[in-house]
């Protein structure tokens, strides 16, 4: 095969529009106006660009595997979503191919190139920390191979999204720490891209802002790496100041466990003297002492989710004149969990 | 190809020898006798064998991925091997495909199973708590493709292996818990079947034996799942004896953080009533309060090591006449990190 097979992205690039409207166009799906759908179909006549079915069957048959790309796995979170991917595709015979981007738009890259060269027949992924643009995520649209994006998802890519309300999590933790009395309230925030971190950011100025309190960009934090030893760091800078803050939310439990152990170590009180919340509902902020209040993130659920969402379309996908997919973007809700930290 | 290709394990089974013993005769390995050799090579002749060159060619063009088998995920231990063949892997331009047996013998049989046609190069695996028998790797041997065992190891497979010396180990752990003075020391052990459960065992019926202390079955309590949960309860039952045990070494430090937790509901002071080791060094023991002395078991290293080996293993057999290779057990030395539980 020397000749380029024309793809989606082709007529796409052609045409000025994204490869899902070529797609939808070309599946004549109702969204779609009628002018649009005459363009990209005589195109494709055009460029004898050769349908989904072929495509498939120039993959070549199906393997029942569905690939998995988490960006870290010592985070709790992602171990419960494993799971839950697991679960879900044991019950549908399909089995999981786990690749870890270490939070690296490169190794993101590398990892969408395996997966589609594995012959995968769908694709989960949460996006590394690094990644604003998901170009590297195309190949599937473009041969038809469904995405699922949990957790940390990107704003423009279409395809069905698992979350969860990272602002409304923000929300409650920070709403909790004024309703136990803080009024000079800490965020040790994770990094500027990922929309979680954001989220999480965007809740606690929500609640800061519901309750008259005053923002202070002083108190705000932002870990590169997010873990126990950056929370320690920045937990002791925001208690040694002179006028240290009553209550800090954390980014989530390891941070927020290294904030405790700082406290610990400059002789200051939990719940007494700072309050602390993390956010997660890691098994790191149980084993914390004292106990690390947090926001529960059903990580099982969320994995149980997206893989029911990818499979489904997976087997969809195999019907032909399959209906147009409706993408949905599933929201879970948090909650607090209260312990010994407030 | 319908007709059912000659494999190294028709000869083995043919000839009632090991697919390795055959593997070494075709290769003419001087620790193979003659006769063997000779009764080897003229069947194969007989049943047209295709050499490993050939079963490479059939294989495709070589991947460039590696397969790692792990059997849990939630535990640091394992985060830990896979960043450190992450990094040897991204050093030497391979990418690595994870699957995650969850501890059962079946997944691990169908993800070996699924590497294979996944066509990579060489596989990692540290083999679930219920694998006694390790058939379904052979395929992997009878195609020459490299396989690397570490921590959870099978004693019969021919391969190179990484692993510490749980034993020791676990004698560590027990003589540090008499060196404390403790004199009444229970084990909450693994499951039965995984050397490195048995072999911590072992160090602890050593360590006892050593110091002449009398061992007591109703102090040893055996675990399935290895987890906080599991701790919880055991060192419940364990201190609510008419004469509970002044010590208690614990096979993780998921299981210790499960001893400290129950200690702490019933009142009892820790290090003062009992001290507690655990074995892993994971972040669970940082953070335990008290914190958790362990035995440090270097997944980081591990991981690296035994993607080493690997890897040279799989250049090596793309060489022409490779010379014969000598498969090895590197042992990694374990030590004690004494912190506030004892």
């Amino acid at each position: 095969m020397s000749k380029h097979r024309v793809t989606l992205k082709d007529i796409a690039e052609k045409l000025g529009i994204t490869i899902a409207t070529v797609s939808k166009a070309l599946k004549d799906y109702p969204d779609i106006s009628v002018n649009t759908k005459k363009a990209v179909q005589k195109l494709a006549k055009e460029l004898h660009y050769q349908p989904n079915t072929q495509a498939l069957a120039l993959r070549g048959n199906k393997s029942n595997t569905i690939g998995l790309i988490i960006p870290e796995i010592v985070h709790y979170f992602f171990s419960n979503v494993i799971k839950g991917v697991m679960n879900i595709a044991e019950q549908n015979n399909y089995q999981v191919l786990i690749t870890l981007s270490d939070n690296l738009l490169e190794n993101e890259k590398r990892q969408a190139n395996l997966l589609f060269v594995t012959k995968v027949d769908g694709v989960l992924v949460s996006l590394s920390n690094e990644t604003d643009n998901t170009n590297h995520f195309d190949i599937f649209k473009d041969y038809d191979i469904p995405i699922v994006m949990f957790d940390k998802v990107n704003k423009y890519f279409e395809c069905n999204k698992v979350a969860i309300d990272d602002l409304q999590g923000g929300l409650i933790a920070t709403e909790h720490l004024i309703n136990q009395g803080c009024r000079r309230i800490a965020h040790i925030r994770g990094p500027l891209k990922p929309l979680n971190s954001i989220g999480r950011y965007e809740g606690y100025k929500k609640a800061l802002n519901r309750y008259n309190l005053d923002f202070d960009a002083s108190l705000v934090k932002e870990c590169n790496d997010v873990t126990l030893e950056e929370g320690y760091e920045f937990g002791k800078q925001l208690l040694q100041t002179k006028n240290p803050p009553d209550g800090i939310f954390t980014v989530t439990d390891q941070v927020g466990s290294g904030v405790i152990r700082a406290a610990h170590d400059l002789g200051i009180k939990i719940p007494q003297d700072v309050k602390v919340v993390g956010f997660s509902d890691s098994q790191i902020a149980q084993v914390s002492q004292p106990s690390l209040s947090t926001i529960h993130q059903p990580g099982y659920e969320i994995g149980e989710k997206a893989a029911k969402l990818l499979i489904e379309e997976i087997e969809l996908q195999e019907k032909e004149d399959s209906p147009p997919i409706a993408y949905n973007q599933i929201i879970f809700d948090t909650y607090l969990i209260k312990r010994a930290s407030t």
